[in-house]
């Protein structure tokens, strides 16, 4: 059975490692929310499927269940009130552990089929799950529709992919015979079984709840590991339907569905869960604190972290100064800034800029970005769409002391605006403040949100050699550069190389800084302080199985 | 010239990864110590090489020397002498972090060639490097060549194999164009530029300096990053004449020697090393008080470590009773049971077994196994060359405590045997022990070198449990299994599946459990706690380089 589910999708894998081999643009999913790319009736079936679950219990059938537990309060004001199973870690683990020897027996291609099946699903029900992402994180829709939905599948196709390029690589068995000279050759017949580790628990972000946690879902997954997701306390209903349909797939295809449970716990039962014996991968994606905390503890598993960072771009000139100034400021608002990849301090010469609207000097600069998200966002049709809402309090708190100047002089301060289509939503719009290299305690730390600075360094040698220090102590998934200068583009090449951050050169047009696409962008490099890990790579999904060989003579 | 050299040995790569994917037998380097293979001169000029290392300073001409120091001492009682030169390990580690931007520039091509390169000179010493083997770790002469020279050649290759595989899948460019509907596609180029993570550190064992640092030495150097090989204090040569021949190699290729280098370094100073900001790997065989010291501080690099374990083999019958006992009593006496893949609990049932010599009771299999152990040492010729001498004080005293019949009754007590060519070697016969399945104080921890226990257990079921369970928590690199019982075999393999070790079943010929051949046998699973990686896998190479990428508009 297993082996006819790969042959359905067989062309989509054959696609996907075509595309992670040559990292040109591909994609399984259609990112377009359209009646013609998803059937006529799904959007609408996919709004009435994620509104059915508000104010229920979502049921899942998990094993040890002892309550409910809901909780969820959306950015954009709506009540939310579904509730999800509460159940033991110790039944989870127990059941996941059971189920992976049959996991383990389906081998790489009934895995890989069951996956693919998983992923089409999930395409299939991208409205609802859409839907979810919005209201649970503050997305705008079109962006909680992309990422949410097919650009998360894609990452975790991606993931799927490499596990299978990987596990591919280890014959079945083979027949070892050594020449003896004269004499008949030692003769042995091998066999190679591919092992998962263990049980994978997937912690996910409130932010990016589906986006941040297929990678690790799906690599673990598809390596023969049993599964645990443990959502973000304020964005479970996407990860809860996920793992539905998950253990409806598995269960289709003749797997035990507690392969992949939904845990729902607190932060102590959460550390509990991490540290048993028998979790051997932990893939997260979050603040340093808990980051840190889980490298420190999990000592029994791998830890695939992605945590904060300070994004930065150098400017050092331009020839297309408004539109680098455009895409810079769709940058700076697309979801408010709560991108981890969004950039937070752009590094200007003291002397400003050379640009093909003539010198701008620093302060030039600042007041002309200022404007040009001002500008940006000044249809609030446009502002709403792009900016969505504030995912959380402490996010709002970043807002307002940012505004008041207490790290910087404010360029362009926040304002909130109403949605009428959401009276409750909290909308803001971003802040800029300006500082001098000098004042790092202001810029060298994250501060999520729609919070960027503009930070005035000496000359472009100078921002080159700050950005590099930046990223190599503090993390960046991203680095940027604006320069029409070869040697400029060089040297923070180079810079990048060894702080080893993903650099984007000069972009001025639809393509932006914050996005990262699959199987052609790597998404943070696994080589500085905010990721370990990168979506995706060998090393992302090569760790999480083993080979177990028996031999014997013939 | 990067080019060149790998075209050089263009068709030993393929060869090496045509192995790594079938996994059947192949050696890129004769393990025959013959002059018809490796010239008519190369045996006496490999021993005038090694005996002029003797007692004379090696020189390296490694930045930061402060010193010299030697100190070996040889467990066939040979005057050593060697100094080595003692480098600062903060000018080590900056030259290392200096010489890598040429060793990143050369490319995946570059750098495996001269890896090739490297791993050819080395085979030409092979002679010399066997002598230095013999020496310092008291292998026989025939194992010190094999496993010393050509065997490790063979998995340093395995790892460059692997290395470049993982490499070339990094496409060095990329044209991204997504389709924008009736507008112009968005166009983007993009680079990916393979980066080493930094420093590698390479901490080898007394007994096997070259087989067990070549792959972590190769598998770090193939993929960009510096190496500092901290050889065990014991038997530094081998690994000075490795290093020597390495730099010589890398400033013919125009690249900076530096990149490798020696440290001979006392514990605390080997501390300071491995934990250093810049070293990001860090390979270890050896004991596990060491080695949990590295797990648990070394937390800025990844650690790929070789612990103690407790091996094991369940007799639950067989058809070939005297080669069974003949096959185990090779694989306990070969070098003295100083194999981190030598059995040491060997699991029989308490009823005892059936054979085709009849039943035999569990006292008939200990009398048995000693008089074949006895019976197979009985020539003084054989005994010296399987048996070598014993590698440390540390070991001599183990056999001394095991003899006294503290573990358990001795049912074969160790001799001590004078070698004539080598007067004041340390020769010990094997010790074996009786005890029950409880004693598990005895046997459940590793007792390095050749002492073994034959464990009465309650029966056959009751052994696979047992052997599981000592996998899982003490660890062990090897396992096996005697039964003529289809249903045995496969309990005994599900067992190892889920305890995640390799297993040899009804070894009776000329293969023996404690033997691992590269290419084919994965050296460890990294699956238990004996070790957390194998030679080789993908997963031992592919987190030892980053991705980084640029993109821009096109």
């Amino acid at each position: 059975m297993s082996h006819t589910v790969l042959e359905k999708h067989r062309a989509t894998l054959e696609c996907a490692l075509h595309a992670i081999a040559t990292r040109g643009y591909w994609s399984a999913y259609n990112e377009m929310p359209s009646p013609r790319a998803y059937g006529e009736t799904a959007p609408e079936d996919g709004k009435l499927a994620f509104e059915a679950h508000l104010g229920r219990e979502f049921a899942l059938g998990q094993p040890g269940q002892t309550g409910w537990q809901g909780g969820e309060e959306s950015p954009y004001g709506i009540a939310i009130g579904t509730t999800y199973p509460v159940c033991d870690s110790e039944a989870l683990i127990a059941a996941g552990e059971k189920a992976m020897s049959g996991w383990q027996a389906a081998g790489a291609d009934g895995r890989t089929g069951i996956c693919l099946e998983i992923l089409d699903r999930l395409n299939r029900q991208s409205f609802e799950i859409a839907h979810a992402v919005m209201m649970t994180t503050g997305q705008g829709w079109m962006m909680a529709f992309q990422a949410g939905a097919p650009h998360a599948q894609d990452r975790g196709l991606e993931a799927v992919a490499y596990a299978w390029r990987e596990q591919k690589f280890v014959p079945a068995e083979a027949t070892w015979e050594k020449p003896q000279g004269k004499n008949p050759p030692l003769a042995l017949k091998k066999h190679f079984e591919i092992v998962g580790r263990g049980v994978g628990v997937v912690v996910g972000c409130g932010t990016f709840p589906t986006w941040n946690t297929y990678p690790g879902l799906f690599a673990a997954l598809a390596t023969g590991n049993a599964v645990i997701v443990k959502p973000h306390a304020n964005a479970i209903l996407p990860a809860a339907i996920t793992v539905r349909t998950i253990r409806a797939v598995l269960a289709e295809n003749g797997m035990s569905p507690d392969l992949v449970s939904l845990a729902v716990a607190d932060h102590a039962t959460t550390q509990r869960l991490v540290t048993h014996p028998a979790v051997k991968s932990v893939d997260f994606t979050g603040g340093n604190v808990f980051g840190r905390w889980l490298l420190d503890h999990c000592r029994q598993a791998q830890v695939y972290a992605e945590l904060a960072g300070v994004n930065n771009i150098v400017i050092d000139s331009t020839d297309a100064y408004q539109r680098m100034l455009g895409n810079l400021a769709f940058t700076l608002a697309l979801y408010s800034g709560q991108m981890c990849t969004t950039s937070q301090a752009i590094l200007v010469p003291a002397a400003g800029i050379d640009t093909d609207d003539g010198h701008k000097s620093y302060d030039e600069v600042c007041a002309d970005l200022a404007r040009a998200v001002t500008g940006f966002l000044a249809k609030p049709e446009v502002a709403h769409a792009v900016l969505g809402a504030i995912q959380s309090a402490a996010t709002l708190k970043r807002i307002d002391e940012a505004a008041s100047g207490k790290h910087g002089a404010v360029i362009l301060a926040p304002t909130k605006l109403d949605n009428p289509d959401f009276p409750n939503a909290e909308v803001r719009t971003p802040v800029l403040l300006a500082c001098d290299a000098g004042d790092e305690v202001a810029y060298m730390e994250e501060r999520f949100g729609p919070i960027a600075f503009i930070v005035k360094v000496a000359d472009t040698a100078a921002a080159i050699a700050l950005s590099g220090r930046i990223v190599a102590t503090h993390g960046a998934l991203t680095a940027g550069v604006y320069s029409t200068s070869a040697e400029v583009i060089d040297a923070m090449t180079a810079a990048t190389w060894r702080s080893r951050v993903a650099l984007s050169i000069n972009l001025t047009g639809g393509v932006f800084v914050n996005q990262s696409a699959a199987y052609s962008d790597y998404h943070g490099t696994g080589g500085n302080p905010a990721a370990n890990a990168a979506y995706a790579d060998s090393a992302f999904v090569a760790n999480r199985f083993r080979v177990v060989q028996r031999r014997y003579h013939v």
